[in-house]
């Protein structure tokens, strides 16, 4: 294998969607399973052992003559968002496959590639379907839920032909776990921007979600003074400056966003009486998190009283950050040291199978440099120097780990 | 009649809706035309000459013995906004019928009550269609225009028994007309704060609806960097705070209202790549709107400059502003004078008819005071007492004027 073969693959895989007009390739779909079996198809050229498992994880295993042996997992997923670019997974799996297969001594310990069924979530709105089985952490009453055309997951999982009473059995128990590595591309520009092609994933953010809803009066925009107005859009307004601007003083260690909002009966000659919005709050800090609700609460209900404006926030999804093992983190290090790139530390602030990983075994991923960090649409894009690149370190970590 | 007719004729118009659950009598719906049929009964009952035009308008004259004499319109509209109160509209018609029907003085010009039946325009976007047709401005071309069902204007017409090709026949023609005077409430809340029945319109102001567009670069709002982003939503937030400002310190002058903003393409988890909202200003002059536009392009595009946002700004609409005569004004100020109320002068932020009229004839519109200032909603209110005090001014304005 080579970068020129990870290029084919990934058009190869690109061209394998549910939709003519771009690429969309969601769990259990015919582009789903079409795309399974040639991912199984390139793992047995690469002389794993394979099986797809019951949720669907396309999985292939290297064994260690060992019989004492535990497993490194080395993942990534092959699931897509709607209208997606073609790297966002895929060129994880494929990498994945390029180092093992070129590794020639025994193993000390087993190397299971796996490729993910369901990091997106854009079927069902669960993310880690297929971490969560292999981590055994995947929850049986989710085989009731629905897409939007009332499909349950568990008819899902029958329709790819797996069986939804046998997902226990595709866990990767506990104490056989070694660790696991992933390589992503960032989804971020701070690679593109440094002008360097991959970087160490130090921890992936904790987010918080939350629904801020403002209620003021709506009124006629044609007959109520300034002075007498309760405009919900305004007030919304100077919170989300406001958010932003603290966002920005603590930007070594927090994201924040509002991404939606909408204005209730919304008219251009009505004066706004309701608005929704959304926000985003991500860092690598669990205290952080904290912080920037009971700070920005203070700060948005200071705003919204001087405004006699009412105001709710209620918390949607919360998760805790995840932080990457030490041990293989370094091993990492020592790898892209070997191959003398500079070192960058990155946070991660999209979700990954890592996180779900995390609770029962090391973690550590390399994330590589997307072409300014576009992602989640058919403009991302990945130099093939910095896949050869990537690789390099790639192939460095695991015989270190041989080692 | 009296105050206790009016709100009971208020109550009867309120039952002819073409919604069960709420008020909703838009032009030429079924409730529409029994809601005219019921109006001319109350003309002929005042001992009015009635008839309905072409367009649907409600028309009743009360004739001068003098060949030569001019005719004072003294109108209001009977169509509403969906989910409308009760007011907007039926009591000016009802409040001229009480006026009208008290007069026993032989008349030195004609009086023609007109109830105009489509001055909120839901139904065609086409605000005026009666008082357009009533000064000659209407345009045939509008007949082709059509409704959400695909139904034209002018088949519209022909359904309620108009016939589209006679309606320059039911122009009031220049010449013929002494002046208009409507009878509206105010639809805002000044009024209600100065615990003051009735108001002097002193012009209605013109306005200039605009489309807004901010462009900035979308991403993932857990993997871009708080000094990295180009979030659309932010700079709008930013704006919309400014537009705000600059009105408060022209509040004398002007109103302006953001009333709806799409983010699109929004998600909870995407930083804001586009945002479009609407801009609404109004003023009684002229010179600023003009203004407005200048100085509020300036300070947006200095924010969007900085934030590196691109930035449209699409005038929809544009109404000058109209002044209310001051001869007939002078009477109606005496008039309130002489029923010993607070002289109260507004500015109408809202349109009326009478933008349509004032083309062509001198006019003049009261105020009266409603709940809270709230409009097109359920909630809309006027108090008995109110009716009363506005009912004196008018009868005792029209005595001025035959005299």
């Amino acid at each position: 294998m080579s970068t020129a073969t990870i290029l084919a693959r990934i058009e190869e895989l690109a061209a394998i969607s549910e939709d003519s007009s771009c690429l969309t390739r969601t769990f259990g779909s015919i582009a789903f399973i079409k795309a399974s079996q040639v991912i199984m198809g390139w793992m047995q050229e690469a002389g794993l052992s394979t099986r797809i498992d019951n949720i669907g994880n396309v999985r292939g295993r290297l064994v260690s003559k060992d019989p004492e042996a535990r497993t490194l997992v080395f993942a990534s997923h092959f699931d897509t968002v709607a209208n997606a670019g073609r790297w966002d997974g895929p060129l994880g799996v494929l990498m994945a496959l390029d180092v093992v297969s070129a590794i020639e001594t025994d193993l000390p310990f087993h190397i299971e590639v796996v490729a993910f069924c369901d990091e997106e979530g854009v079927r069902f709105h669960t993310t880690y379907l297929g971490s969560k089985v292999l981590t055994g952490a995947f929850d049986p009453q989710q085989l009731e839920i629905t897409d939007a055309a009332g499909i349950t997951l568990g008819d899902a999982i029958r329709l790819i032909g797996g069986c939804p009473d046998q997902l226990a059995d595709d866990q990767l128990p506990p104490d056989q776990w070694l660790g696991y590595f992933e390589i992503h591309i960032e989804q971020g520009p701070v690679l593109y921007e440094k002008h360097i092609p991959a970087a160490i994933v130090t921890a992936i953010a904790g987010q918080q979600r939350s629904q801020l809803v403002f209620t003021g009066m709506a009124g006629h925009a044609g007959t109520v003074p300034m002075a007498m107005r309760q405009d919900a859009l305004c007030c919304a307004a100077e919170c989300i400056v406001m958010i932003e601007q603290w966002a920005m003083q603590h930007r070594e260690k927090v994201v924040a966003t509002v991404g939606t909002l909408q204005v209730v009966h919304g008219a251009s000659n009505v004066i706004p009486g309701e608005v929704v919005c959304s926000l985003d709050v991500r860092s690598a800090d669990p205290e952080m998190i904290k912080v920037s609700h009971s700070e920005l609460l203070q700060m948005l209900g200071t705003i919204c009283g001087k405004r006699n404006i009412s105001f709710e926030w209620n918390i949607v999804q919360e998760t805790l950050p995840v932080t990457c093992d030490a041990e293989l983190s370094g091993l990492l290090e020592h790898a892209i040291q070997s191959t003398h790139m500079e070192i960058v530390k990155l946070v991660s602030g999209a979700g990954h199978d890592a996180v779900a990983v995390a609770s029962v075994a090391p973690v550590c991923m390399l994330f590589v440099r997307c072409f300014k960090g576009i992602s989640h649409h058919p403009l991302e894009d990945v130099e093939p120097k910095d896949i050869e690149a990537a690789l390099q370190v790639a192939h460095a970590f695991i015989q270190q780990l041989i080692r």
